[in-house]
């Protein structure tokens, strides 16, 4: 019996689902505090870009999904910092999603700086369906369908 | 003649109007940059912050305003930065509201820091009055009779 | 045998540490988004006052620590977000710190809104203790000490 | 005789310097706020990647000029909020470097929404040339040389 509030089955800390969805960051200034650092607050944002890239390329765009009247709060972040950015680095992050229980979703992240090859962090997000009334709602069909597609026949690791 | 578009007249560098609003703000350290210091976009946050307590001060709270439909956007912003601030830092944000152009307001910011006396920064916006459609609306009648009373028979002094 | 990896062993979910630091922090209008609640990314910078807070009444200030050569970057976020908080919501934010493996130090955190009395987020952190050059370094021994106190005999407990 | 102080004599409204630096911009879903548009804070850090990428084009990279000893802090910025911009809208942002008294140097920005072709801003930074210590320094050589380049013989024009 699977304990549905679980994370998913522990992998290989260096791989994601099949077919991630890719998207290039530059730490900005903006982004760096006085530790010469990118700062590990800014990881979200560019973790929020990712995850809505792979909405738009699997499903729908996170506009029309809220247009809709499906909003996809985070009920929960987890980001694990492997190695300092600094800034103008160029970073790719990479986005692969989940079903999360009944009606949620999740997604899973690696954030590499091709420069050196090096994974400067991993991560995850859970997000629940809801209405603009912060009810429960249903996913979209045509999200629930490329969830589907995502995960062939085994759920996407876990860092 | 007076072109309704101009800065009101310039004054004291180092005044604002009789009875400025004051907010005390510590510099976060998610507000810093690598050059380390405060990060200049982050004083905008901090004048709103002294902006809202304006305005729940003198008339009515920034959430009510919204509740009642009526929003105050930034048309624009300016600052001038003439000491560098540093985490930690305890600044206290002043800011004094007038009236700009028929149904819109401006506020004018002195931001201080008590360790030194030092005058860290002065700063100014303006805001048109819209509703939810984006469209002009007239200022809350609360909200302009604030203004008529907090610009007694001059105009706030501009940086 | 315990993994020094895995967190403290789990606890009631609505408690920390016996005495733990509170801050009171009022959501920022630039820190909501457009579903209209607190952006999930603003709850870091908030976890961080209260961090360094902790700090500074149970040791030394953070800006003393980074002084004397000693940084505590993140090295791992977990955030919970449990009810939605709104523009100008005051929240309080409990943070208590406890020994992360060897060198480091971890802190755990609850959001919580006086108005209603929720708790809004639970929240952990983790952090190395590196030099300016960003290799490891031990803890100063005020630092040490405040950890063995703060935690009598049983350690903090995890949401 | 021109008040070094003063700002660039008035142009057209829509143009600046001959040949601008353009980056391209898609507004963050952090970017938003409540109202449900582009947070007028988070325009600076978008003005910032395209100063940068000016700096980068025209002269020296920005990394390159901090690890030389040569900082730009922001002394001014001002801002103007023509249209509102919404999330995931892709928008350009002109930047144009001149000269700005002796030893500074300023910035003026356009920021357009090419769906639409609307100008959804203009902007202006100012930045003096400090060392570490944050006393003066000398724009480096390169800079100065791109500075000449950049404004054959006219000014950039002011919105």
């Amino acid at each position: 019996m699977t304990d549905p509030d679980s994370p998913p089955p522990a992998g290989s800390s260096s791989s994601l689902a099949a077919s991630p969805t890719r998207v290039s960051i530059r730490v900005r200034y903006a982004e760096t505090d006085q530790m010469g650092v990118g700062y590990h607050g800014a990881y979200l944002p560019w973790l929020e870009v990712a995850r809505t890239r792979w909405l738009q390329e699997h499903a729908v765009s996170y506009r029309e999904l809220e247009a809709g009247g499906v909003h996809l709060p985070v009920i929960e972040v987890r980001c694990r910092y492997l190695q300092p950015t600094h800034y103008d680095d160029e970073l790719v992050v990479e986005a692969a999603a989940y079903r999360y229980r009944r009606s949620g979703i999740g997604f899973e992240y690696r954030v590499v700086r091709p420069a050196d090859g090096k994974l400067v962090a991993t991560a995850e997000t859970r997000h629940a369906a809801v209405g603009p009334d912060g009810r429960p709602r249903r996913l979209p069909i045509a999200l629930r369908d490329a969830l589907e597609r995502s995960i062939p026949d085994d759920v996407p690791v876990r860092r």
